[in-house]
Parts: C-alpha cells; sequence; structure tokens
C-alpha cells in the first residue's frame, strides 16, 4: 500500500488516497470490521462517478441537515467503524458545537472493537480540544469539546424493532434523540429508527441504497467533505426547509452520476 | 459476514455476496494482497450500476476476445489474486480450451502470495479436470486440463519497459505472448504491454479506469460472469471484428450506467 509521504501534494485524488490508507490501517489495527474495506471500495467507485467533490444537491442537503440538527432537541451523532476512522475529528467538531452526543453503534459488535473505537474517538477529542477553535464560533473550544460525550460502551438502551446485537444502543444517545446523523447507515436500523418517529440524516455515496431511499435527510456525499462543511453551516445557521423533498434530492444526486458517467 | 449457508438459493444478490465472500476469505488466507478487498468493493459498486449482468455491448466484447484468443499465436491468461479467487476454475476451463498456459502475475508481488496463489489454482485445475467436459467440446477433457501449465513462479521474463517487481513475467507466458487476457489489470502495465506491440484484453468494472482505456478490447463486466460466457463463446466459434471500435464499446458501456443511475 501507498506511504503517505509518497503521496505527491499535487496529486489529483491525493485526499482519496489518503482515505483509502486510513481504511487499510484501521483494518489493520482492529478498529474495523471485515467489511469495511469492501464498503469502502464501493465508497470509491460512487464518490469517483461523482468528480470527488460536493455536489450542488449535496450542498442543499447538508445545509437541510444542518438546520434540522440544530433545532432538535436531543440530536445525536451515531459513528459507526469506517466514519470514525475517516471523519471523526470533524464529527467532533460538530458534536462540540451542537453541544450533543457522539455514540458508537457498529454493526458487527465486538467488545473489542467497540473499545478500540472508543479509544481511538477519545484520542481525536483531546487532539480536537487542542485546536483553534472554528471560525466564527464564540465560547471556550477547549472545554466544550471535552464535553462531548463518547457513548456506545453502556449498552443501556435499545432499538425497538430490532432483534440480537443491532438492537443494542445508549439511552442517552439514539434512544432519547429525536434527530440521529448516521453516516454510513444499515439499511434496516435506518428504516426502524425512522419508523419510531425520528428524523433520520443519512450520509451515502450510493443514492440507491437502501438506507438512501429510507433517510428523511439523505446526503449523498464522502463523509470526510460532508462533516467540515456541515461545520460550517451549522456555525453559519440555516434554516430547515419544511418542504424538504428528499426523493428529488435523491434523484438529482443519480443524475449527477448518470452525466458523469456520460461524459 | 455473511455465511453461505445463510444467502437464501433465491436471494436477488445472491452472486455478488458469494463473491464479497469468496475475497474476504481468501484475504484471511493471506492470498490477496490489502488493498484488494477495497479493489472489490469498487468493482461491486460498478457491478451494481451495470445492474449485475452481462450487458449487449459486454457480451459482444466478450465474442471478440474469444475470436482474438482463439486466432492467437501465443496466447496467455495473466491472473492476479482476485481474478484467481473469483475466477479461477473458470479461466483453467478457458485455458485448457485454448491450450494455453495460465500465468500468475500479481501487482505486490512477495514470494509467499505466489506461492499460495499457485497451490490454489492447482487444486481448482485438479477439481476442474474431474468435472464433466464442456457442451459442445470433444476430446479427453481430464489430460486437456491438466495439461494447463500455470506459470508465475520462474520469474524468468521481463516486460520492457517496465521497472522493479512489476517488470517481473514468464518467459513463456506474457513475454512470449501475442494476446494476453488480463482481467483486473493495472493501467501502467496495460500501456507497457500495448507498447510492446500486444494484443491486450482487459476484463474492467469500471470503463474510466486507464487499463479500461488503454486496452485493445476492453470487457466491462464482472469477471466470473465473464469467464463463463469467453468459453462458450471460444467452443461455439465466433469470427473477429477487424475494425473493432474499443472506444465505442466504452461509451456503450458508460451509457448502460449512465441510463441505470437516471432510472
Amino acid at each position: 500500500m501507498y506511504n503517505l509521504a509518497e503521496i505527491p501534494k499535487s496529486h489529483p485524488r491525493r485526499k482519496s488516497l489518503i482515505s483509502r490508507k486510513k481504511i487499510v490501517d484501521a483494518t489493520k489495527n482492529g478498529l474495523l470490521a471485515d467489511s469495511a474495506m469492501i464498503a469502502h471500495g464501493r465508497g470509491e467507485a460512487f464518490d469517483y462517478l461523482l468528480g470527488e467533490k460536493t455536489s450542488d444537491i449535496a450542498k442543499l442537503s447538508i445545509k437541510e441537515s444542518a438546520a434540522r440538527l440544530k433545532s432538535a432537541k436531543n440530536p445525536v451523532i451515531s459513528v459507526n467503524g469506517n466514519t470514525a476512522v475517516l471523519a471523526g475529528e470533524s464529527l467532533i467538531r460538530v458534536a462540540a458545537v451542537l453541544r450533543c452526543p457522539i455514540e458508537i453503534n457498529i454493526y458487527y459488535r465486538t467488545p473489542e472493537r467497540m473499545e478500540k473505537l472508543h479509544e481511538f474517538l477519545k484520542l481525536q477529542q483531546f487532539k480536537v480540544s487542542k485546536e483553534q477553535k472554528p471560525e466564527n464560533w464564540f465560547g471556550d473550544w477547549e472545554n466544550t469539546v471535552m464535553s462531548v460525550k463518547i457513548l456506545g460502551k453502556e449498552e443501556d438502551g435499545k432499538i425497538i424493532g430490532l432483534e440480537g446485537p443491532r438492537s443494542i444502543c445508549s439511552s442517552e444517545g439514539i434512544e432519547k434523540a429525536d434527530v440521529i446523523l448516521v453516516p454510513l447507515e444499515d439499511g434496516d436500523r435506518c428504516e426502524v429508527l425512522i419508523a419510531l418517529g425520528k428524523e433520520v440524516i443519512v450520509v451515502d455515496l450510493n443514492p440507491l441504497s437502501r438506507s438512501a431511499q429510507m433517510a428523511t435527510v439523505t446526503v449523498v456525499d464522502d463523509v470526510s467533505r460532508m462533516a467540515e462543511l456541515l461545520l460550517k453551516y451549522i456555525i453559519q445557521g440555516t434554516s430547515s426547509d419544511k418542504n424538504w423533498d428528499n426523493e428529488l434530492a435523491l434523484k438529482e444526486a443519480l443524475k449527477v452520476i448518470s452525466d458523469n458517467a456520460a461524459r
């Protein structure tokens, strides 16, 4: 595999190669399940067809997500392994600004991976707390960041409608939440969360996936690009479109892919 | 990951899930490089957009490939890890019918993986030799299959124009060949083989990849579906189109993706 130092700064696909390297390394370190690299590869292909940039419709979806998260009573950011590895730092910044918890919630749940992901995010949290505060945000950054709760290990909540390990969640996190940001979510779980009356914001590079189709708001974009823009929009402040038409947004995203393939 | 017994026979994506399982297992068994699962995931996404079936244009490309391989003086089938795992048996059948060698040629070359892939293919060869001979093929199947040479470990040839481990090949295989079937090929190597005056038949689910763009004939299809059809067309006999327009074929393949995304 690539050594990061070997990828020239000017390489047109540098960001994509860095993300790939992060996923390969995290797999070796036991943070990710077997299927994580395959899922990442699928994402790479869709992102390639999206031109590896945030489309106009994705920007609109991110603005809508920002508004809904900001006006939520109990927002939560649910992260799986790939999300933590690709966008952990950015999502900690988002959680800090929203003053909401992050919940580690993984599909193939093992105590070892939960523990490793928890440690991984705690380290990211510490790093983020030492950074400059984001532009146009006012307050005590270090304290705000360190106050973000990293949930997931409690396993004291339940997603009603699911069976087995997939039903496990945190009572202070997903169970209580009214709006959930869940990048790279599984279709079944997305369906159940919607059925429970929660608003579900999904980030998925495949607009045809079941979770993309089920979500309240689907952002068809790379999770790391999305997370950076989301932070910006939350700080800026955006207003929600009461008539958000997710089906139309998905059609637009498919049109971007179709146009790029036909190019 | 999935247990194969858990995937219902009627599952619409059964073939795709079986291929995924093969790649995950082979990675665990040390047959594949780190990046193999990511590459497989990329393929899954493109295949999804192709409707997980062989398109009409892919069928034409496979017919053209069959004709060129059959009329070649020294054809060879070059396989990397993913190809061996996904289509090893089918390609051994093809090699038997063509009476040509198979060469294991991997991008991240290590003696351990070469050895494991060699053993893997020798076992596949033995299994194939015990099968019924293919329909409409006449001859001594067991002997013909067991006569297929599995090259790759000799490392006694060189691909002029490449440096380092990537230039290594077999003198009886790629070095001598006039027509090479190389599924899932790397772009650089494809370019060099073409520059050496060889005909290169590439199988790649991404019609935009560099090797897809460089090849003499590109088959935009899943390698296991492709290999089965190729065997059929070689036995049937097809004639080559002297004016094969690969650029047009790639455009057609992109149109299939674009139409499926716009659907």
